[in-house]
């Protein structure tokens, strides 16, 4: 089916647009109240992400309420551990915990390689949400990196330092490297069958990239996320590293098409270091949302004017907090919009 | 009294020294089974904290056990919001919780500026560990820097993102400006009173420096640091801004003696950008000390042959972990010692 709006699809190729094409990370989620009403009907938060339908109605309410120009496929990083074979719990304000973890040879024997199948719920839900989009705007599919993904599997539950899983680099790279190929391997699989289904464009998120010193993150992150880039070749791949400044230079070699941006990191330096060829998404900062409507028109235009026309897709440069208002979060789709079709 | 050992303030000062000084950040504490000794016959950190004897027995702990060049007086940064009239305790395996936070002018209203008296029992350890110590290495004392103490006053505990500290910042800047005053006049008072009692340099420790953006940086943060290094005219000052990668050029241009650079850091880029006259201290990644021996050592030599001799006092990137082994610690410390006294 074709595309009515296809501006972020254009943008991430490096096409002109008559706007700047825009989204928010986190835009399904706690800041509609249409989103509250469905989660509140259900036991947590895992539920809904295996819910097709209702993952699908999630997934399209920021489309209807706040007008952004994708939608993003309601699901959550760790399906992918939980396909391989460790599953986990979601406690409220307290983050996802995993019953076993990943520590030795045993363990990673047991690890299947995940596939389309053990994933359904979220195909379906693509499924779902392609239909009833209906060619309104793109579609965007996305996983975690490999090694946020193994801070989890190593870790088992959200951590400040993720001192277990970066040990295990330190004493056991040979172990990690074979967890991170299977990770990658289960990625693939997954955001393929995402492509398949119908996502038209595709989001590695790196959360823990800025734990990591350059050397390692180019060894044990960047070079899986390459490998994921290599193999999708049907759509554009967005790759957002949260806090690897150092790395920006080394993402900008791989073969994505689109570099997001973190609201810590200098554009026109970023630009500098990624270099001109690719898109980059991004980046103001979430906590410009709590200011006044005036301010956050005006953080937004400077945010536009930094990065110029071509070449981008707005965003914020990391989820928006859940007590953030929706009509900040629209000030800022709308003022992106208007802004950018009258430069 | 003379010190016996001062490599670590001449180092400060931007003087040649012999070898590289080398402490470590969270040296005193549970990498120590001496200090776990202590610990378990209390109710608590905060009763460690505020008995003046225990609290110098396990400052010079890690002197008489692992060789460091400098103790540095074992407290808490929040012991400031608790002279100020926050109380706060401190859950194991959870961190700090204050039962009332900062919302508005009357809270701000209510909070008093410390002084030496409120935080009478950090001097009194002070007075006891530098008689303890009898001159052998130099005693650090230390302080939050006020925006990190800010963070905890107004969201009343950790997180990861800070959300209701950094919203404060936009949506009430002016208040925002009086709570960072009064928590700098605050540790100025309180630096002073460590200093007369024989501290003999100061760190400020800015441990959420890296989640503003680098404008805000200067202005909410950087500002209020200047001012406490404007006013310690008497010992060197330190400042450790962790993950202030964008502001490392702007922190340069402070009157402070020493910049410590967490394991991110690149060495040469941060030379670069804050210039060759200040003293840099760090920054090995301590998740190193995690490997084998040999790893440590072969680590430890080329973060000193990165940074070169002078102008150097070595340290880790961050607090080492507290399931570190002890061993691993002292022999990151005996190869700096050793491995620069060749150079």
């Amino acid at each position: 089916m074709e595309l009515k709006n296809d501006l972020l699809l254009r943008a991430a190729r490096g096409e002109k647009t008559e706007r700047t094409p825009v989204w928010v990370m986190r835009q399904a989620g706690r800041i509609l109240k249409e989103y509250l009403e469905i989660r509140s009907k259900l036991s947590g938060f895992i539920e809904l992400v295996q819910t097709p339908e209702l993952a699908a109605e999630v997934t399209i309410q920021p489309v209807d309420i706040l007008g952004v120009d994708a939608a993003i496929i309601f699901s959550d990083i760790l399906v992918i551990p939980e396909a391989m074979g460790l599953p986990y719990t979601m406690e409220e304000g307290k983050g996802p915990l995993f019953s076993n973890t990943v520590k030795n040879e045993a363990d990673l024997g047991k690890l299947k390689i995940a596939d389309e199948d053990s994933l359904g719920y979220v195909i379906e839900a693509i499924n779902v949400t392609k239909k009833e989009l209906n060619g309104r705007v793109p579609l965007i599919g996305f996983a975690g990196a490999p090694w946020t993904i193994f801070c989890y599997m190593v870790e088992g539950k959200g951590s400040k330092t993720f001192s277990h899983a970066r040990k295990m680099l330190y004493t056991n790279p040979v172990f990690s490297h074979k967890l991170l190929d299977k990770i990658t391997d289960s990625t693939i699989n997954y955001l393929k069958g995402q492509v398949a289904a119908g996502a038209n464009i595709v989001q590695v998120f790196d959360s823990w990239a800025g734990i990591l010193p350059a050397g390692q993150y180019d060894d044990f992150s960047l070079k899986y996320i390459s490998k994921i880039a290599n193999a999708i070749t049907d759509v554009p791949v967005i790759v957002f590293a949260k806090g690897a400044y150092a790395s920006r230079k080394s993402i900008g070699s791989i073969n994505c098409d689109v570099v997001g941006l973190d609201w810590n990191m200098d554009i026109k330096e970023s630009r500098s270091l990624i270099g001109p060829d690719k898109t980059l998404q991004g980046n103001m900062d979430p906590a410009t949302l709590y200011a006044d409507f005036g301010t956050v028109k005006s953080e937004t235009r400077k945010m536009i004017d930094q990065f110029g026309k071509a070449k981008h897709i707005a965003n914020l440069g990391h989820g928006v907090y859940p007590d953030m208002e929706a009509d900040k979060v629209k000030c800022f789709i709308d003022e992106v919009k208007e802004y950018s079709s009258r430069l």
